[in-house]
């Protein structure tokens, strides 16, 4: 198969940099631009330092509106504009990696469709679709946690979710909270019950279970390391463990990245990996589910060449076989 | 006044290590023995190694039965089967660190009377005391966010807590989860529901508000970092957020230690210090408080010099000004 | 080609973990067997956590002769005894990654001879070899650092070395030294002057300058991480900076994972990487010498994979294009 | 005795903040004011984080010129442009923790005559100052480790020093290199043989070996924790372990916070103390010293309240008692 062109426009932040990260290895693409207007001429090593040797490529102002696909890693609300004072081919797609379409509301934009890019909820859709709305990160790993219990329309009753991220969730900008000598050995909670990324959560949970009027109870964390997510949630669960294992087991069942673990979770399974994984606790009338990703792969740009792929007919897994970094 | 005689058993581990910290430099009392039977005869600095310049004292392997207060740091369990094995003046305090004599059933030992030494809940118990069973870590930190509430009969449902500690909390005991390569950058949840401190949390609760007959949900995390507890509890409130400050404020009126902080918190505000401080926010019909203490300190080895001061008469602070590490 | 049938002796480890992670993804190897007695039985993802969801291979205790090449990944001095109590087929290759083969001294053992395994060295000879003594983790470092100038018979003093290594470096047994609440936020030195990769440094700088009799100074540290080494190095140097350069770029001209960088370093640019980065510093009559490599792949198991490339005919980056974790 | 009015100079940074930590519990100085034009009207809890529950006061941009004492924690450089500025009385004794007075050259300053304030080494000198520069950090910790060699007059030949310093020694602004990401498990060099403070160390050196002509070279580096400097340095000695020790010992016999170990040192040893601990190692023609210090105590706040102490007749540790945070 011929090359897939690439664009990548926002190249200096962290998703970008993942994003580069793996479509230099990737086998079916190739990088046709990355666009930075701040690091315009400069190689993408003098920014993404792990890439020297890897890459003489350099940075640029200028958007090629022809390639095949066209990735945004712009700030939220930057893709309206971007989409706006840029015109791309009719047949290029869209893969926005930040929040512009990701709820029902926005997803008509211009003449363009959004899909929702979760692929264990829509791979169907996916496959046909031109655009794509890339899920957050607290998103993908808490509705992974929760969406089997919605389609078999168990979600009962409110619940309550705990997450904690490491510091890439909060971008390459500087800030009080991002400073090392504050975030080491530090934890802190942050927007309690109102993370923007409840919308798309409780979106997709009442696509698959309709009735479902609860709360979702989300309280957020800041922790003190570079990658990852690790969330618990519990709610109300009548049925045994087994019953659970086997529901998730066969919602999961097509799923390339996701897995069920019967052991207990530690955030450095998946990290530097494209996966999430869930592992399942019963307790009394409560089931408790931790679900774990890297923020900036399965969260993120992981998930993008993910939808890509889908996309463009690939195998779902092509250039995401990832040595995960463990330790 | 003439100073305190004090006796240390189980010298080796965090606890006694924080202790002796504190006792080197309290005013009022000096350090008569450090039992220790696998040191008998190393210096202290061999073991508490910031020690070396501060103290030339060594651990001895025999129990002086005739000083003023004995501090027990064994393992659970442990202090019973030390009590039974050892016979201790009958006007030795004691103080144990452990959870032996913490709930209600297990408060009567051999003719002593323990009491729960957490002085925001029943300092003046603890005044007339002359055995003391001192908190848990988790516990102090829980009891401390949730015990206003249940002073003014207000838990009305579940409370639900979510709460992280350092690896100090977990022992000097080496094991995979306490290894460096395992729990660098790393987060993981255990004993979901089920810890061991939820016994004498629920008994203070139930001290202050009878009626109480709800759960409290508590999910504990391993966390990345050596020293503290964040913990995050939510639960129904219809009062205002200004009446809920009014209410913690007034509980902790008197309080030398427990802080109501207007702006969000962040562990290391507490880090090395004997503080417990507490934020709470509130949105739509919840409540959420986040509280905050040093496990080894507020959570352990400061909150036990606490109760000896009240114990002794002396100022509660005495000994307890520390400098926060902060970073 | 058909897959390279592969055998992992002493499974458990941490490099035995990279291998594995390396060879699943190898396009030309099928993991033969991985042995451990300990874990015999287990499947691989109950050590190696990351491997759920990857592979449903579990340790046995039997070794197959026949397979194509096996890595030992065996404690120090235990080659020796395995290779004594095992009998494997005579094309077997082997690739020790202990350090039991790697003087001179040592080579020759029960008819093999093993060739010492850095490819920036010893390339052509890793070609025709069919035993490998695979480098040392800083003896790798420190010889991609220093083995240009040998070569240009420019080492006219001693070299001073100063390197830290992260604790994966200290093996996965645990100790008073790789306990979280140790090593966060710490540092130490030990070994100073006398580590045991001054053997094998000392004879490949020998093996370029045979005229070289002055010492290399190294004090080798432990740092606060889980992955990489940082070493420094400096001697006397008379040139100017560009013909540093130029020697430099020119001796791994060909090197696949060695490269100049013009720009200062930091660790976490080979985290995760195959590659050695190397900067070049000229200050008066010194040259500083900045190598940095991650310790598991190119200081151990990555760059055993690298020989097997080159012992087989495969190219020699085969399977080991790496996202770098970077964050 | 009356307390001791104290004026802070740039209230907002690290040192000040570790200033303000130590002299709340000092029992014999009162903070009179802390000037920060930024911060003026905010209370300094709102900076100081950790001081919620310890003071009321606030910051102020009044300066009050009858204290008895003034420390400038002000960015280097700026101590000059600050005494041009304001106008103190003549009593006021200054104590700066920038590098403005240090070298002889800059040593008077508008009738001002500052005394180096290493307590170590000028003791007597420091008592009868009235303007005190306070060494830097790395400064500090090197001179410590080299100055009984010195004394003795035993540096023959060139001293290699590596060290590596916290965050913290970066101060609070944010850089690309002080942001968690960046810094998180990572390691870095900079400024190899040219760090501004080996003036002040070769200028004490030679104070007490004024035949000294050979070279301190010097590496700092960037570690991936908050507090502290962990420092190596060898350089040619020809006597025993023995000599050198008793050579320590005797150089530091009145020092309050210098000590010398007998076992090998690892830097939570000294974090959130006035310790600078010291280890020494023979091999072969060289000694190995290690010396290792807290940057914001040893290093700067905890040396100046150590120098105040002298400057007033007050014993020498009032107030540096500290409880070592060590995990």
């Amino acid at each position: 198969m011929k090359n897939i062109q690439v664009g990548i426009i926002g190249g200096a932040g962290y998703t970008a940099g993942e994003l580069i990260r793996l479509l230099l290895n990737h086998p079916n693409t190739e990088l046709n631009f990355v666009y930075s207007t701040s690091n315009a001429g400069n190689k993408l090593s003098y920014v993404h330092q792990d890439l020297v040797g890897a890459t003489e490529l350099t940075f640029t102002d200028t958007v090629n509106p022809d390639v095949d696909v066209v990735f945004l890693c712009l700030g939220h609300g930057n893709s309206v504009r971007f989409l706006k004072e840029n015109t791309l081919s009719e047949t290029t797609k869209i893969i926005d990696l930040g929040n512009d379409f990701r709820l029902t509301a926005d997803r008509n934009f211009n003449g363009k469709t959004f899909v929702y890019g979760l692929p264990e909820l829509n791979k169907h859709a996916i496959e046909k679709a031109r655009y794509i709305a890339n899920p957050g990160c607290f998103a993908t790993a808490i509705q992974l946690g929760v969406l089997p219990l919605a389609y078999a329309g168990l979600l009962k009753n409110d619940v309550h979710v705990n997450a904690v991220t490491g510091a890439t969730g909060a971008g390459t900008s500087l800030s009080s909270t991002t400073h090392f000598t504050w975030r080491d050995n530090n934890v802190s909670v942050y927007k309690a019950f109102t993370h923007q990324h409840l919308g798309e959560i409780n979106q997709s949970v009442n696509q698959l279970q309709t009735d479902f009027k609860s709360d979702i109870l989300f309280i957020p964390n800041r922790g003190n390391f570079s990658r990852g997510i690790f969330a618990t949630l519990y709610t109300d669960f009548e049925g045994t463990l087994e019953e659970a294992q086997k529901l998730y087991e066969s919602f999961y069942e097509a799923a390339k990245f996701t897995f069920i673990s019967q052991e207990n979770l530690h955030l450095k399974q998946v990290v530097n990996t494209n996966k999430c994984l869930i592992h399942l606790h019963k307790y009394q009338g409560k089931i408790l589910i931790t679900s774990i990703i890297d923020n900036l792969l399965k969260g993120a740009s992981g998930q993008a060449v993910q939808n890509m792929n889908l996309m463009f007919g690939l195998e779902e897994t092509t250039g995401l076989h990832l040595k995960a970094s463990y330790f």
